[in-house]
């Protein structure tokens, strides 16, 4: 009973926040300030742009990349040259009018405000980088009146909640080409993302050319890793979309790929070889003897010229300390400089290496672990633990920055990451300390994750945390997100994402020529199991990921939040609530194509033995419709009926087991349906 | 009468042909040899290689690709590593024994042999390049037997037909990025291709990085060209699958892109332009002048050492002659040089560009215009006129390839390619005459195609030339070739190619959010125009094309022998010659659909404009296709009902024009089956 009130006290604040403050615009991130007013801007062959600031050139290439996309999306053939600098004798359709040339820098003014009338759009900014952002929101605004394509006449007035608003993307475990970057700073700056951080060392990979130590990529890479040419040109596409690449080089810990290379910076003897299985390694940087120190110098004056960014991340993560322990000279070291234990070893690494950082005019970021009281407050903590660690550490002077629940690679609900404030709402900070928590990152760490598919782990669920980290607090209504997510990750494919398509290419994979209908059906209704039960899951089967094993598994293609059990989720909760039969007959649509799906799936199977480790999570669904079909014949739930329930959830039980790291995510509805979750 | 019998001989000799020769196993190109055992090998976790050859990277390279690609398809977690050289103590199930490392040059052996038994798989060759070819065969191998992944115990003896099989692709006209080459790189193996043609300066941009006159890059391609790093990846990947690359630089016509930068070069006072529009263009290199060869002596000597392959591209096509006419110093030049006329002067201007290529040790290759008296006959002769041409080049003693009937970009059916052979049957050519036809090449010209459909202009269409190129001239059944090629293309986007997947993706921006599936019926029964009347019928709208206008229409994701109309051609065909009720059943079903789209595509059409061109497109096939319904009512056609053939028609007349540049490609099928054609 509390529940249904609940629900409806919910669905009555989610109307109400729908019709009076969000959702008369399909924008995302949603802006901090918006007035629609009647009438359109019409789009014709004559929409052009002018520019008021001479020589801006990224703002030129933005004007141009907006027009093309405008141009690719209507088909209109717009007029030559597309964008002019003004004063220029043609009126133009369009004005961009920014005050300065922005630095690609934190705390940069990305403030815009955009006004578009029946007569032109006039678009305003401090900076350029705030015309780009006000791009990214333009290009949401297309829309079509009296079969054309118009603006709405609107007035917007923008800025960002967190100046750091960032995407990590791990190119070590699986190697990421240049294409693949640079569609996914397309995407960041659909998002109004501004920090790219690139995860670039592993135990699984050293993926930069280093000019200093060529060994370092030479042999720690397996070929596979970025020429300084190709970093060169990722900064610079990144600084033309406003946005910072900051490189993380991971020491002390996650370090076995530097020492192939270069055993003699080890805390134990060699040689070492690059890691392809993932977890916890031991091979450690040795912080005791200065050749180390003399090996970053160097390392860190070629990385500190070839980076712009003021922050360069040296990680800092999951040292497991067990070389330290293990060598009596670092045990010798530790005694004779009264440094107790690993955590300040660490520290007292991580200082030497600040005051090389500090040389070359550069700061420190890290992970959680670099946090020690001898470490001074000019860094910025990456907090991978908890927001309450951020809470600490911004109570302590330190700047810090949100990725717990930002982990996207653990296969998590938009929902959860949407609703995942980088500010506690108790936390008692005053001003200054909030001001401290600069925002967030997603982190898309890649162990079970591909180029082929890695855009669908990132995409769309990483807008959804950059709305977080860029509208206003208050805008948090999941449903409205959704409502504008969908639109807005169709416009990502059209930067060339592929989070959508990758799936019916994997799918033609699986079922080898045959019709992917069947297994999309299946797959529809299925998540990957989160967090970290993958890999247990696989163990089980004698199976142990690396970076060599297959990921085009149905594990592979399934992901998070797909359509069907959003809808099907809803309908359940709808139907308890009114017991509309229309909303009976939909959820009675979806059983049926379940409970027929298992006999169209199962030739497939039989001749797709890829397939075969899902037979019985197909077998399962098929089971379960057809027995929720029985109970709601008539139009009655038979809920009165022991013997029946009492099958259904023995049913609905097994139906939860995961097979080949899959899950069903539909059970839970159907136990809602039924009530018999709340039997339990 | 005539016709029907043709028919019927026609698919007799397909069938005869289906059982007897082809279609045992679905390899594309067809190899020359091949005995078919009974018996599997199965695929299992210790499915790995040996390689018998110490250090052949190349190779060992190819095998652990082609392991990977296994995995991939099957799932299984092969043991690491998956290559070893031999001897290993390890049992290999795949044995490759290569007698030498091949030279990625023409002429190279690329023959190969697989024998594969239930015990293991023995891929022999004398050259690595070879064994690369024959991996591309056994991939295609790959069957399921009892649940389990295999491959069938074979005998397969193979080679190449014609050395010179190759792949143009203009990346001047519409820019490609590095990752887009690699992934037409990986079709091209899969196909057993060996010769990219990289066409890299034409009058709409200069796409490579020149050191010695950077001015060239700089001002000639708007920011979009390769850097040599790059161009040297590509070399490198390239050469990995043991397919060479040539440089193609146009000259003297085509060359507006050269001439932005050194006018001083042109046969006319500048500046120029970069072009976006397309057509044969005026600006011309003026061949009277020294400065120009001292030009092209530094400019060669460059690219000699950059691209390794013994053969450069000097164009030569299409120069139309007008600034040699209006120039007074070239006519004066003409005169005391004793020089007739253009075609003269240009073969004078060959002659001093052959001097500066043999200088650097290269041969010249050119399209036909380059053909001339004067000229050497160390020489290739690259016919885009015909083959004609070819047999008279090649009875004058130069050696040619075949582009003629294979320019893709022409929208062509995939038929009409793969049954163009290079060899026309009575030339009556010696057996060395016919040697020097050297093989073919599709052309990729990208006028109207940008990166986003660039791939499904190539394939799978290119993959039935490759066949003709290397499988004997009797292995030409179209019904065969298109049901290997259908297996082939899904292997393509295995790759990573999107020839396939580009079309939901544009469909999907065309519909903006809404439903794909009606404009998708409606794209599957049009195509293109063909050849050039894309560019006519666009302009009797007021609408010329450059690199700047839109290619995300309509006719751009549309393509050439989609599945539907094939499927129908046949079923109208089949029913024809014998009235099977049971293909009239599937005939009407086609029809039904058609029927029935305008209705669900018009409200899609009324919110997005960019459909509208094609609103009387669609209106016509549900119109014809309802009308066809009528007449097929009660299971009889009513060929005696003169009134209603004559309306018929008049529809299927009106069905035929094109909107928005294409046209629906089902009506010559609809008229067959009721006998209209025949009864003009």
């Amino acid at each position: 009973m509390k529940k249904i009130i609940f629900l409806t006290v919910l669905i009555f604040s989610i109307n109400n926040f729908a019709q009076n403050k969000i959702s008369t615009m399909k924008i995302l991130p949603y802006p901090q300030n918006m007035k629609v007013e009647k009438g359109f801007l019409k789009i014709d062959e004559g929409f052009t742009a002018q520019i008021n600031f001479n020589k801006n050139t990224k703002l030129i290439k933005a004007a141009n990349r907006f027009l093309m996309e405008l141009e690719k999306r209507t088909g209109i053939f717009l007029e030559y040259p597309l964008v002019n600098e003004f004063p220029d004798s043609v009126k133009p359709a369009m004005v961009i009018d920014v005050k300065r040339i922005g630095k690609v820098k934190l705390n940069e003014n990305e403030s815009y405000s955009l006004t578009i009338t029946n007569e032109k759009v006039l678009l305003k900014a401090e900076t350029d980088i705030g015309a780009i952002r006000g791009l990214a929101t333009l290009i949401q605004l297309l829309q079509v009146n009296e079969q054309s394509y118009c603006f709405p006449n609107i007035e917007i007035n923008d800025s960002p909640r967190f100046p750091w608003r960032g995407l990590m993307i791990d190119v070590c475990r699986h190697f990421m080409p240049i294409n693949v970057i640079k569609r996914n700073l397309d995407g960041m700056t659909a998002a109004k993302m501004n920090v790219f951080h690139w995860h670039l060392s592993e135990d699984q990979g050293f993926r930069i050319e280093c000019k200093t130590f060529p060994k370092l990529h030479e042999l720690g890479s397996r070929g596979d890793y970025y020429t300084q040419e190709q970093v060169k040109d990722i900064i610079n596409y990144a600084a033309d979309r406003g946005i910072r690449v900051i490189p993380e080089f991971d020491i002390p810990g996650h370090a076995t790929s530097w020492l192939v290379a270069y055993p003699e910076l080890a805390s134990a003897p060699g040689p070492y070889e690059v890691d392809k299985y993932y977890g916890i390694k031991n091979p450690t940087i040795n912080p005791t003897i200065e050749k180390t120190y003399e090996f970053f110098d160097k390392f860190f004056a070629e990385m500190s010229k070839l980076f712009p960014d003021e922050y360069i991340h040296i990680g800092g993560d999951e040292n497991n300390g067990k070389q330290w322990n293990a060598n009596p000279e670092i045990q010798k070291f530790m005694k004779s400089n009264n440094i107790k234990d690993n955590h300040e070893l660490q520290a007292y690494f991580n200082r030497r290496i600040l005051g090389i950082l500090t040389k070359y005019n550069k700061k420190m970021i890290g992970w959680d672990e670099i946090l020690h009281k001898d470490i001074p407050n000019n860094i910025v903590i990456q907090s991978w633990r908890g927001k309450k660690a951020l809470v600490k550490a911004a109570k302590n002077g330190y700047q810090g920055i949100l990725s717990n629940g930002y982990y996207i690679d653990l296969m998590q609900p938009t929902e959860y990451h949407y609703l995942n404030d980088p500010v506690i709402e108790n936390a008692n900070l005053t001003k200054e300390e909030e001001k401290r928590i600069l925002g967030g990152e997603a982190t898309m760490w890649t162990e079970w994750v591909t180029q082929e598919n890695m855009d669908s782990r990132i995409w769309p669920r990483t807008a959804a945390i950059a709305e977080r980290l860029w509208s206003p607090a208050n805008v948090k209504d999941v449903d409205d997100m959704f409502s504008r997510l969908d639109k807005f990750s169709l416009l990502l494919e059209d930067y060339g994402l592929t989070h959508i398509s990758y799936q019916e290419k994997m799918l033609r994979r699986l079922v080898n020529g045959r019709n992917t209908q069947p297994l999309k059906t299946l797959v529809d209704v299925v998540e990957p199991l989160q967090e970290y039960k993958r890999a247990g899951d696989a163990r089980k089967n004698g199976k142990e990921f690396s970076q060599f094993t297959p990921f085009t598994r149905v594990v592979d293609a399934a992901n998070v939040d797909s359509k069907i059990v959003l809808t099907f989720n809803k309908l359940v909760d709808k139907y308890v609530l009114d017991k509309d039969p229309n909303t009976l007959k939909s959820i009675k649509n979806y059983l049926s194509i379940w409970a027929e799906n298992h006999n169209k799936l199962l030739p497939i199977i039989k001749k797709s033995p890829i397939l075969l480790e899902v037979e019985p999570l197909s077998k399962d669904l098929s089971t379960l419709a057809e027995l929720s079909l029985k109970g709601l014949s008539g139009n009655v739930i038979k809920s009165n009926d022991e013997k029946y329930l009492i099958e259904l959830e023995q049913i609905a039980n097994k139906s939860k087991n995961s097979y080949g790291q899959v899950e069903l995510v539909v059970v839970d509805a159907i136990e809602k349906l039924f009530g018999i979750s709340e039997n339990k």
